[in-house]
């Protein structure tokens, strides 16, 4: 009873079973994941090829499958779908909560979606094809429809019974919506505050002001309210401010994670993989990356294009050529941290597009600032090395790339925002190709006046 | 009782209030928060100025003010501290759960924390001590000490009466630890488990095996378990499994986004600012620039070095000096690709340390296919426009460049865990820098021995 979860090698695991798997020997697959929590096992599968991992799913209890299944990724379900036996899947889907399984569904080919809701139970049915209904991406299809709700005139005594009534067949019950007439959401009641209180009270005046959200809206940003607000159930109201689901806290947490994954993903100029790195095959890898690294090298045919303009300059000063990576490197990193700042600050909600100015003020008073620092380290330097008119070349250039990286830094992610795009795409090789070109054309503008050439 | 609360502009509203303030008419700013939830009185406070912030806080009545000061950032709570009355901080103060305090407490200068430490009452001082005793970074800093806890030979109804005994004074009661002798942790159970049973079950036969972690292990790591494992309540145990503090699912959600906000700002070269962007000093957002911005810089110098080492052969064949940016630049880009990927990996517990040598086979299989992918298109397009020879340089450079990068890219994080460094430390710009320098060796030597220059 005392195991520690933390001082499990799933990695060694892993390759122990691999190894058992190939070897056919089931006996010993079956031995070495029976004393493994659900989470484990999900940690194990994430690191077996697709083939073995169905093979061991198939030894799991069905209690247990059903658990283990959950905790995977949707990518991971999907292959899983595919490659067990149609009477496994049909079980383990009716089996779902209708929020995952609608996750599910959106991994799936339409033909096997299609079957999979028609194998299901009428009512479960019913609960899945209303959160399609929702946009993808909206919170509606993250909630869950399985909830118990009260009335503000029942007394807490009455709450209470009716929260043990449903208590075998909801998401949570410790948080619990308060709807008035026609299911409008008034308030909402934690579990605590029933038990607390004397069993003749009125729900309303236990309950609190809800912190909702609308069905249609951004699970992320919901999520983010949820999670920030320390919500454990967050109601989930259609535009008239009826109840239609909750969200709880851990479907908040799913969808953080998943938006974090995303974000960091795209900071870095890959597209997000959405499944664990171990079980993500090669070609994925790849694909996920090729695009992006296409489109910047594309980008960055724009530099060969500027420094060819000033191929005369490049021919009678080789030793401009020599701080070309220097200045681009610079401009670049400063436009990355400019960048990330407001990126990070805009999926907090520290900052919203309509503060744009402030950014701006904010972001060319720090890359001013920094570029004094480094222009001037840089003309002593150069100087020293190259004569005077050199230092001054590099000093100004880098005071000048400085406060035009973080001046694009901080706007790109406010700009892509308000034209809907996830900020995070104008990511940070994005930004650093862009300043690349512009930082170029700076430098032999400045060159060509300060040195005459 | 309707109001949603995304519908709140919060940028306007503090700019309503910011000059309310300064025409000194607090009427009205009383007028214009009263109507506000707690966390948007948060939210408003961030966008004040300091001196405008603990005004603003003075006008809160004392209830919500406490609630409002637990939503703040702790470099905010601190500076309040610093501005508020003495009265009014020791009465703060004292309301704050022990956890909170350790955390504002961290942030305050010795003098003050002591004062602060002395004013309180014997419990609270006692239970705020004993969480400073554990290492900064670690979970025992983070949980809560105030839990109720049952013993396993108990029934449901002794325990549901222990439960109702601590209602007001824990944190929370939706997951309770079950203790054997010695306060050893031996399960949990959860409140919707106690609630179903029959009065007179065991609480060892409603039980179940407690995701748990050390005291002294890193809060990142465990509250990303309590995450992962979607546990509400994460006992916190000492090293002879003794229950010491309880984890709740809110805390975690608040170590999560600081970790995650942290490893956002690593990655884009920035210290953390662990405050909004907007109540962040612009000397403040400098400083936490400046110094990797530096750091970059003087690694950028060994670009100089190595190009002024080949500056005969740049002098040469200028045309060389074209491609520089672009080489340089997808060198960058495919490391950053790949460390973007690790790094999230291992911070998500997908990977570990002793998956170097599946990363090193994954990461130089997808950094060669994308190098022929680049290679072969740059061969082409410089071919036509400079000739077979330069086309030759540049394809096979970009080959080499891309592999390498991306083995680099993969490796650095893990690099970094296994020496215990933060793996978002060795971030992007610091890969792009290092990538740059050899890049431009590769390219230099291969161009050597194509052009024979």
């Amino acid at each position: 009873m005392q195991r520690v979860t933390t001082t499990l090698d799933t990695a060694k695991l892993a390759n122990r079973i691999d190894d058992a798997v190939d070897d056919g020997d089931l006996t010993t697959v079956s031995s070495l994941i029976a004393p493994l929590a659900s989470h484990e096992v999900a940690d194990v599968l994430e690191r077996l090829s697709r083939k073995d991992r169905a093979v061991v799913f198939r030894l799991l209890a069905k209690d247990e499958a059903l658990t283990v299944f959950e905790s995977l990724d949707a990518p991971l379900q999907g292959e899983l779908i595919h490659d067990l036996q149609d009477e496994q899947v049909t079980g383990l889907f009716a089996e779902l909560d209708p929020d995952d399984r609608v996750t599910l569904l959106d991994e799936l080919p339409a033909t096997v979606a299609a079957r999979l809701l028609h194998g299901l139970p009428e009512g479960e049915r019913a609960a899945t094809a209303a959160l399609l209904g929702y946009p993808q991406g909206s919170v509606g299809r993250e909630m869950t429809p399985e909830f118990v709700s009260v009335h503000p005139g029942d007394t807490a005594e009455q709450a209470l019974a009716a929260v043990q009534a449903h208590i075998d067949d909801v998401e949570t019950i410790y948080g619990i919506p308060v709807v008035g007439p026609g299911r409008v959401l008034v308030g909402i009641v934690g579990l605590r505050g029933l038990l607390r209180s004397a069993p003749d009270t009125p729900v309303s005046e236990i309950m609190n002001i809800a912190g909702t959200a609308r069905a249609r809206e951004s699970a992320e940003e919901a999520a983010r309210r949820c999670a920030e607000q320390r919500l454990l159930v967050m109601p989930i109201v259609d535009d008239e401010h009826r109840l239609v689901g909750i969200l709880t806290v851990d479907d908040a947490l799913r969808i953080l994670e998943e938006a974090e994954s995303e974000d960091a993903a795209r900071q870095g100029g890959v597209e997000p993989l959405n499944r664990p790195y171990l079980s993500t095959p090669v070609r994925t890898l790849v694909r996920s990356r090729v695009v992006w690294l296409l489109v910047l090298a594309i980008g960055a045919t724009l530099t060969v294009k500027v420094l060819s303009v000033f191929e005369d300059s490049l021919q009678e000063m080789v030793v401009l050529s020599l701080f070309v990576p220097l200045i681009i490197g610079t401009g670049g990193n400063t436009g990355n941290q400019a960048a990330t700042t407001v990126t990070r600050a805009l999926a907090l909600g520290d900052i919203t597009t309509s503060d744009v100015f402030r950014v701006l003020g904010r972001e060319v008073r720090v890359g001013a600032t920094l570029g004094l620092v480094l222009g001037t380290l840089g003309a002593v330097i150069a100087g020293a090395l190259f004569g005077v008119d050199v230092g001054l070349v590099i000093g100004a250039t880098l005071f000048g790339v400085c406060t035009m990286s973080a001046t694009v830094g901080g706007l790109m992610p406010i700009v892509a925002k308000s034209i809907g795009v996830d900020p995070a795409v104008f990511s940070n090789p994005f930004i650093s190709t862009f300043v690349d070109a512009t930082g170029l054309i700076l430098y032999f503008l400045i060159a060509k006046a300060i040195l005459g050439i």
